[in-house]
């Protein structure tokens, strides 16, 4: 079964954790791929909002103090209930606290899948990760002449963490959460990094995927990662001359109000390997 | 004098305690109806801003203890200037913490109409509502056929908290304070469900009409909710094939600038019984 | 160089922490600008993050006690590394903590712009502010024929915060941070005040141009105002007749979007004058 109707069948609430400024881009998204939003932060009330959600995404945009110790009271019991559980390490590496946070989550909490830049995930790993060369990958956008590099960088990322890696920007890369398999996603569009929240909008989508109880997380994964691109690019071809990146956001999220698995099959540009 | 007419003259302005994912449409609705919004949640200047503006409209989504206590704080000030107050307690019954402030809130400060859907609404009236027998009403959406139940349901709560109750769904249900009198309103669009806080934008509207100064409570309150169904109409006429619910999110609260009083009262579809 | 080509080469980075009423749309229009955005508001973090942006903007709206010591650290950090900073008192006069925390402000940290209407710049000054007669300064709009008392009001707040001032209105008033240069600019539309925030947009517009690195702060002033202005006149011309204030908040920031150099040039209406 296709993986929009599978959410659409399931309606799954998505539990999010994240921050103000594009909170509601998110829960508009996740409603236009079928699932529900519900959205809560307070450490008095997220076990119990999460034990009803059946997903949580973390994304540690506009953290503060409070909100910390919500992801991680959310994430363990999200992680008891086995509840997929995604991170987003908004600005990882930007500020010591991003980063503490990050590591502090991998420490506390298994998740399921994490989607970032190359510096947010660069970020997660820190030194160690310098250590076994991946200072090489690539900090910035992947491209078509790097993504065997990008693949190395990113599975070093899913073995540390047992997670599914999915890095984005001009390629996506995903690589399972063994290390044992590779895909490079060649869906999007360039000006998705004018609209604030692509990223947050796709790790929500993220949470709804999982939470539609596919089989396989790496290929739902993938899917994902290609439907938030395709949702980019038939955006941007209904843009007029005198629309902009405020029309591009709401395009994007009615893409995936009207996206259909067919479209989905036929518009996706990925390859998968093994690593 | 209709209910936009009065908006429009007196411009009240409307403070709302919020969630912050749904706070941007709920200002720009307001605007979008003539009234203007404030938004302040610190329990430093929560009294003083309740008291420069003409209706209070607490929503509990996104809830912190520091926000609770500005609820309080604020509702109780709006009490003793006797400005119009409205709740909206956004999933209480989905958590501790939401339940039980909801029901602080409505010990500790008088609402002039309460909002909600089937299940919050249950969740505040709890035990006590269950042995009247309120068990019975719809747990989901209200529809033509269980009208009836639904309006006996919600005057039992109006009369235990002697406020108007809207609760909203696919035929919206409102009793007036004293439980003696009912609507079945019949505008609206299944789409509403898709945008994320139509709900909240329905109070904060709740709370700019009754701002405004119309005599009659319960019938403005009847006329609000028809106005914002019929905005959820108007809006889902003009949609294009390639739109979707980003799109009517726009197109709703455009709906509410575009509309006058006498396409509210041509297109309001509802029946006011005695109860 | 023209003020957009500047930004659009250099993309410079803008902190903000600001409300969570309108930050998407601070966000947005900063990316539409060219520049990009970065919201943190956590005394663990904002000294570190305002360290890595080439600006800061402070806007009061939601203010809390938590980020009021955010926008204090941040503030001082921006100063000491001669980093842009702009202030938004949203608000100020509206409530004891927000008059007060503007003066915290003013005396903590020095601001090259400070973007507000009348009653909050009046608030900034407060009593000693109105011995030297300002109250006969207009609390409303400013129209044709009050400019030239807007101006000496505008003035006496420049003399006394060592700010460019800009007081935004119908018609809106710049004054050098040495008060010696005042400007009045005559672009916008009246419909900008039905869509919430253009206000906290134009201050992190006025981020975005002074990072931009261009000589003159009072004329990138200037330009920046008018810009917001011309946006807010070719968002309006594009409108349809069933669009409303949400339509109208996106094509501000689509035509921010669009916008070059020349049309700003060609379509500016201000007059500068020696003060």
């Amino acid at each position: 079964m296709g993986l929009f109707q599978c959410i659409r069948e399931k309606k799954p609430l998505i539990h999010c954790i994240t921050n103000y400024v594009t909170v509601n881009d998110c829960a508009n998204i996740l409603l236009a791929s079928g699932a529900s939003p519900v959205m809560a932060d307070d450490t008095e009330e997220v076990e119990e909002i999460t034990a009803l959600a059946d997903a949580l995404v973390i994304n540690i945009g506009t953290l503060n103090a409070r909100t910390i110790e919500a992801m991680l009271l959310a994430g363990k019991r999200a992680n008891e209930l086995s509840h997929p559980v995604i991170l987003d390490p908004v600005g990882a590496g930007a500020s010591t606290l991003r980063t503490k946070t990050a590591r502090r989550l991998l420490e506390a909490v298994h998740f399921d899948v994490i989607r970032g830049n190359p510096s947010e995930l660069k970020a997660l790993v820190g030194e160690r990760a310098s250590t076994r060369g991946v200072d090489a990958a690539p900090t910035d956008a992947v491209r078509a002449d790097n993504v065997r590099a990008a693949l190395a960088f990113v599975r070093g990322i899913a073995r540390e963490t047992h997670s599914i890696i999915a890095m984005t920007g001009a390629v996506d890369i995903v690589v399972s959460a063994d290390g044992t398999r590779g895909a490079s996603i060649y869906n999007g569009h360039p000006m998705m990094a004018a609209v604030t929240g692509t990223g947050c909008q796709l790790s929500s989508l993220l949470g709804a995927a999982l939470a539609a109880g596919r089989e396989d997380a790496f290929t739902t994964s993938v899917g994902t990662v290609a439907a938030m691109g395709i949702a980019g690019e038939t955006a941007h071809r209904l843009l007029t001359p005198t629309d902009g990146n405020a029309a591009y956001r709401s395009r994007i999220i009615d893409a995936v109000y009207n996206m259909t698995d067919a479209e989905l099959e036929e518009e996706s540009r990925y390859e998968i390997c093994r690593l």
